[in-house]
């Protein structure tokens, strides 16, 4: 059977989700999650400082095997672009200084995932997210989709396994 | 008379350039240079700690006191502004850790500052950092924007100072 622990993070440069989950075969278990959040008035360094410690302890504290990422959304609007370039960077240097594997999932895949629909709506995955991990309360939607990007990958994770299992 | 060490960065994902200078008054002393490239058929997250971590080391080397960034041009290209920002974001970042000033300019500006015009093209560049740093011996243009970079807080800085000691 299958066991990890995946941080899923949602990256942005306000706000960064993050939830770490279990993942037993079939069976999901929350940990944690929150959401880094960085006031607009300070400088960028500072800001990708802040990200990049707090990002730094969570996974020092919980000690995934594994980092998924939701893959940016290339805007249209580039400043807006930028900004997630700049918080994915601090997320991707983060898991990579840990020497942990990393995944990228993009968000219709996740919701496709989790909810079963790629162009499922917030709500949708928040509602989701508390009836897979009824424990976790999550009222954050950075942290629901955190989590959500954790569960994507656990479910792929384990289809690989089961795949790998019939085939042995 | 202000004397400080620079370190000045031109951030792109696959070139990132980097030169250093040391200021005493209005002369400028060139000590190193470089580009770090990073292979494109890496994972981003590679890319990204390769950066880093020379980024670190050339701190660790040469302890400017200060880094100076040319500011990232937010380009049309969504795709292009994301890679930047992600450039971008592991410079600060090193910058931040390191304990460092940071100053960001605008091309235009470092241009109007090396070279005396804002629309100077990149040959223009090269040309006036062998002129003011004539034992750089540059040959890689992402290294001489970075010194350019380095000059042009070089020169803020020296006349900060000068209209400082002219008002005490």
């Amino acid at each position: 059977m299958i066991r990890l622990r995946v941080l899923g993070i949602d990256p942005g440069l306000g706000h960064m989700g993050w939830g770490v989950i279990d993942v037993a075969g079939s069976r999901l278990t929350h940990v944690a999650h929150g959401v880094i959040a960085t006031p607009a008035k300070l400088e960028l360094a500072n800001r990708l400082l802040i990200l990049h410690s707090a990002l730094i302890g969570i996974i020092g504290q919980y000690r995934p095997g594994t980092v998924s990422i939701e893959q940016a959304f290339v805007h249209k609007d580039a400043q807006a672009a930028m900004k997630i370039g700049q918080a994915r960077a601090v997320a991707m240097l983060a898991a990579a200084q840990s020497e942990l594997g990393i995944a990228e999932y993009a968000p219709n895949h996740i919701k496709k995932s989790v909810v079963g629909v790629g162009h499922a709506g917030k709500e949708q995955v928040q509602a989701m997210i508390r009836r897979l991990l009824p424990a976790a309360q999550v009222d954050q939607a950075d942290a629901a989709d955190a989590l959500a990007c954790a569960i994507a990958h656990a479910h792929l994770a384990s289809s690989q396994m089961h795949v790998a299992a019939r085939a042995t």
